[in-house]
């Protein structure tokens, strides 16, 4: 995939399911070059040689831009150190999404901030599909403050990694579903809260994560209080307009989203439902997203997109 | 499993999912004997010959209970006649389940009035997840009628039965997860907001059931507002106090219940948790069943049981 | 489940998914108590108290006879302590297997030495399906011996114990398919060739196993070279009567079986055909059982029936 | 994704599995523009406008080349007259794979004479895995053509299409695993027959293939009877040889491929171990494709850049 112009960039901890999504989708960005891949664990990722970590810190200069995969904790001062010797960083850990230091790459929301970011923390795969999901209606002012924004989702094993661990073997997995971070206490939780409210207010959410059988998507089914009925066309309107010309976001009409409608794509699908019989005016918002995709590794490539000033979509399926 | 004392019981429409789970718990019962079986498209269901139902017409004589595993809409006349016929009836079906004269066979809510009953109505398996898991908080007078109780839902597919149906296909379920019946659409909302009801007065209930890809279970996730605070421990304390001696519900301290405690078993697993980080008091109470046991056959037979005088569980393993 | 009469059995490795397999399957046999079971790992296993191996060893006098599901290589030693000390022995383990001081507790086969054996080794899973497939055509002298017999056989994950292994992680498993222990380098291969030999004389045998994306059945799918052709009929009535009365065992004619005719039960279910389209005679037979039941506890609960004289069924649904 | 230069290309039949992801791969594919695609079920597929098929006939003039995801029986006649109007023919059905007037869309072996190809009959799943798996030790001489060659091959569901079938409901694939068009009776063993028959000489081929609980996988376990002796790296250095330079076939050594190494890759991966134990020589060899792309559409996808003198893996992730 070489090319005479391309982009060298790197990354970090490529041996996940995220690293590796992440190399597979560098490998077809027609712009970009790997300088190189880290991995403790293997030597081989994706058909890219991987160094250790501690090999990454004499190379450097060989990448423009760097994806730290490193999990949460590893991650922060690696990326410091990278910042430091003048790269730009994606980091797709957890540690700076709450950080003032970087920007917070919700593509659709802070697009106009990524060209001139050096840090950008990319978004976790519950508060991608969570939040974008509500924005728009909180941005229409048409949510009741007073009553929680309620949130199930579900989501497939790959967020939790390829280390071994007994409750996520397959006899445990399979024809099982467990709700899990139970009572709100998902570390999730605080940048789910600080984006809805920067928008909407200080408003309660409740989010409660559950564990499917299955690889990649993630489904959240979200109720949310209104001050006013909307109808289902209503709703759907707000979808359309806060998401009109968004090539990552697919408003479904008429119908609510599945993971099916996602997988491998660097989409997000929204659908949107008023809900009958209840004394108070409510719809419930369902968004999917493949949690490797649009939920990580694709959406760090979008951010990449527009960081560099390529086209936003380059390389990504959407 | 011939018994010199046993009880004759029938099946109708013994060949859907529920049919074949019911003639299997009927075969491990030490105090029944299978008076004859119906199905419109097949010949042999799990060992045992199969009529049309046309035929069960003219042997009510030979059985004392029948069991109807037939389709909504079609069981309620068949089972007006087979009591005509003088026969007991457990009604699968949803038929009867908002009926004054049959008795909701919720066992461990009903139970003494089964005795009597010569026409039950076996819950469905959504209700008899949510409406045993809400009720002692409904008891005890805790919950906070002025806000919902949100259930959302996730089922395994065999609920949706053996006909051919593109959106049950593995290739349509497998590595998917969605949302159906959505607005508070779905037919078992009236059956779980008139039980609810009946105890904690009128309360609005929003019930969003989700496609699972596994086979036979549910996990009912309900979001409950309260009236004051309650700890863990206290609203453990009011489950376990609830379900005291009861064999066939099993109440988890400081755990949520997962499918895998529950398959292949005539049994509700109970966990709750209070919610962190809201302004006003909320619990998450999350149940558990195997649809086809305790959500549909299991239940059946259970009722049966206190129907006829036999110790409750005979022939089940909770 | 308390019985005047009832015979104290004990369970050595109660946590793994065999284990607890056993323990179910002793809790619904009417003629047993459980005096005491062990686990490393676990305090409570299936409703009962686990204790550490070390102290089952002082309490060997509170049992007639033990399971022991401990590891490869941990059962041998333990077994003979408990045998030593007077129990009875049906070991789970592969240490006996190829021993000449244990009965092979292949059931349909060995049944006869059974009642006075104090030690008997319960067959791998692999075998039980494969050799119970092959011997009757052994046996009736059809099997070309020049040739080679080829199974290729494939499995859930339940025999892989619940230890945490990447390779078995739900990531790995599902939407995958793989052979392993290629090149005829299982550890089953000899116990298989041995009982085929013992009837047909020096064969070879060509065994390759893959694992399936399933949690407990097995398929074997096992090409056999005739001496001469055989119908479908004829090869089915070679089966048929090979296992004529046999409880355990469904000749499916017609038709091959599948995992489904098995799952949960103590059942091998068999079924076979003539390959069409070749030179010299061969036939194709499947053998499919549940590899926790009538590969595993299943199994040793029935040897365990006949070592008792209890009913050779009671307590499973074959 | 227009392009100035774009070809057109058409797709018939295009809401199956195959015909959903051939479109996914035409719209990646930077040379062509869709002329249009036909569907009698659906109006929408992946974006595109669909036809019927009745109305395709009148618009031939407007593509260069037309795929046919047609069900077996219906596509040739259709192709029939797509061709008489002038238009080159990807067929993807079985209609043609034993005819002389097409060229067979095996692109690793009929490479040079598809570039003046008309008529592309494209492979079934199972002979592209069965075939390039074997022709490496044909072409070598030594396979010994006086034993059979027997392949037990195990797919997933999509093959089977999106038609509502009692079989392919998730109820009844997943936790299952079955062996059909047992006895050598499937309809691809002549595809298979003839393509290593026209390299080895004549030799009997005996072919199982099993439904795997997955979607698009399959692996094909071919045991190989030899003239000779193979070390494993001799045997793998066959394979090493034949493939030198094919993008599209991943050669494993010391291992064998999984389903995992395959998935949404236009690939085919092999592996091969001789067998210990048995006393004429043999090996095992091991082919793994995704049937949906090297199987399906994506090795039309290479058949039609060869055709039109595209780069060979153009639109294509290998």
């Amino acid at each position: 995939m070489y090319n005479n112009a391309a982009t060298a960039v790197a990354v970090l901890g490529a041996s996940g399911y995220v690293g590796r999504e992440l190399l597979g989708l560098l490998d077809g960005h027609p712009d970009l070059a790997l300088a190189f891949a880290t991995s403790e664990s293997e030597s081989q990722v994706e058909g890219h040689q991987a160094l250790p970590l501690a090999q990454a810190e004499s190379r450097w200069d060989e990448a423009r831009l760097v994806f730290s995969c490193l999990p949460h904790g590893v991650s922060a001062p690696v990326v410091a150190r990278a910042a430091g010797a003048g790269l730009r960083v994606v980091d797709l850990s957890a540690d700076l999404r709450l950080s003032e230091r970087a920007v917070y790459g919700l593509t659709e929301v802070y697009r106009d901030a990524l060209p001139d970011a050096d840090l950008v923390a990319n978004p976790g795969c519950y508060p991608t599909a969570s939040v974008l999901s509500v924005l728009p209606f909180a941005r229409a002012g048409v949510i009741d403050a007073s009553r929680p924004v309620i949130i199930d989702a579900a989501s497939g094993v790959s967020g939790a990694g390829r280390n071994p661990r007994r409750d996520l073997l397959f006899g445990e997995v399979a024809e099982n579903f467990r709700a899990y971070s139970v009572g709100n206490e998902h570390r999730h939780l605080p940048e789910i809260t600080r984006q809805i409210s920067a928008v909407a207010g200080p408003v309660d959410v409740v989010f409660t994560p559950h564990l499917l059988p299955v690889h990649r998507g993630i489904l959240a089914t979200i109720h949310v209080p209104l001050v006013r009925e909307l109808t289902r066309q209503e709703a759907e309107g707000l979808l359309l307009d806060a998401y009109e010309g968004e090539a990552c976001i697919r408003v479904m009409q008429g119908q609510v989203p599945t993971l099916k409608d996602v997988m491998h794509r660097n989409r997000l699908a929204l659908g949107v439902v008023p809900v009958k019989h209840v004394s108070h005016p409510m719809i419930t918002v369902f968004g999917a997203l493949d949690k490797l995709v649009k939920g990580a590794a694709g959406q760090a490539v979008q951010n990449m997109n527009v960081m560099l000033g390529f086209p936003e979509t380059r390389g990504l399926l959407c």
